[in-house]
């Protein structure tokens, strides 16, 4: 595998239901087979337990990627059907890559699933480097460690990131890092209330 | 304007000598227009001045973005004529905007020119959300501030970056961040040396 490729991904539940998750899978540069590593806890690892089938989407909509870290997605994307396994397509995706299980290792706390690409597409191009992006990107990732990363470090990088988002980020990432600071906002408030 | 989309621009000096230089204009999301912010003194806006056309790429390979941000391009990568303008397209950028500059403000120590994008063209897909290519962005764009930002505050922002660029960069990455760092360790030893 050459490097990780941060995206999203979808899967179905036992009812069939679609879970949608930030995934950053280790790929090859043919992007003919990725390297899953959900944890074994999360929905993602156990939806792909019961199916193992899926679709990993390249996109820059920082938006629902923030939102779809911490599990806040009001409400579903639009979606298309998937051609060539059972699952769902997020309509407004730059690529999407529909994949299968070939293979699980569980003995880690967090899977390895290599997949095969068994189907690929292209809806519309990746924008290409905004700092503001990736300045969400990073924010997010952040956001989903206040569990185990001191509070007071994860806000003084938050500072940082803010003003790359007010300097080089559009309507989307001002409010995707708006988002992702009233999540810090709250978690702040309710680690003092405990303490 | 929209946001702020880094990426490469050629241009031609009075001799029709090519220069390629990353460059951060605002751009609207349509991609008709990019507002250039040169520095007056900087060779991209000398070439605009005189020849009022060029090329804007969106390319994801940080390896030429790195070496172009430090001036250090041993050899210009491979290039093709542009079609409505003259100047030369990255061959292998992602994508590629031939612009002629509308309207000049010289009024501050940076340029603003309003250009028009006269063509667009398509030529592979820019891969994505890499954390490591990032962070070369960001590492390359310290690496042209030594001269007013503290060598040590950037020191230890590249100690941060590193870590992700060997966590989820391929060779690309870490070759374009091993150069960055080369050029960090040779400023700060001619810094000793001066002071």
């Amino acid at each position: 595998m050459a490097f990780i490729l941060e995206g999203i991904v979808t899967t179905l539940d036992a009812d069939q239901r679609i879970h949608i998750a930030p995934m950053g899978p280790a790929v090859d540069r043919q992007m003919e087979r990725l390297m899953l590593r959900p944890f074994k806890t999360a929905q993602t690892g156990r939806n792909l337990k019961a199916h193992p089938e899926g679709v990993f989407h390249v996109t820059d909509d920082v938006l629902l990627l923030a939102r779809a870290a911490l599990g806040k997605l009001d409400q579903l994307p639009a979606l298309n059907p998937a051609s060539h396994v059972r699952g769902s397509i997020i309509s407004d995706a730059c690529r999407f890559y529909e994949f299968r299980v070939r293979s699980v290792d569980d003995s880690d706390d967090r899977s390895r699933m290599e997949a095969e690409v068994v189907h690929f597409g292209r809806l519309r191009d990746f924008v290409g480097f905004n700092r503001a992006k990736h300045a969400v990107v990073e924010a997010a990732i952040l956001a989903t460690r206040t569990d185990f990363l001191p509070l007071a470090d994860i806000q003084k990088e938050f500072q940082k990131l803010r003003v790359i988002v007010l300097k080089t980020g559009g309507d989307q990432e001002k409010a995707a890092f708006a988002f992702l600071e009233e999540h810090l906002a709250r978690t702040a408030r309710s680690k003092e209330a405990v303490s």
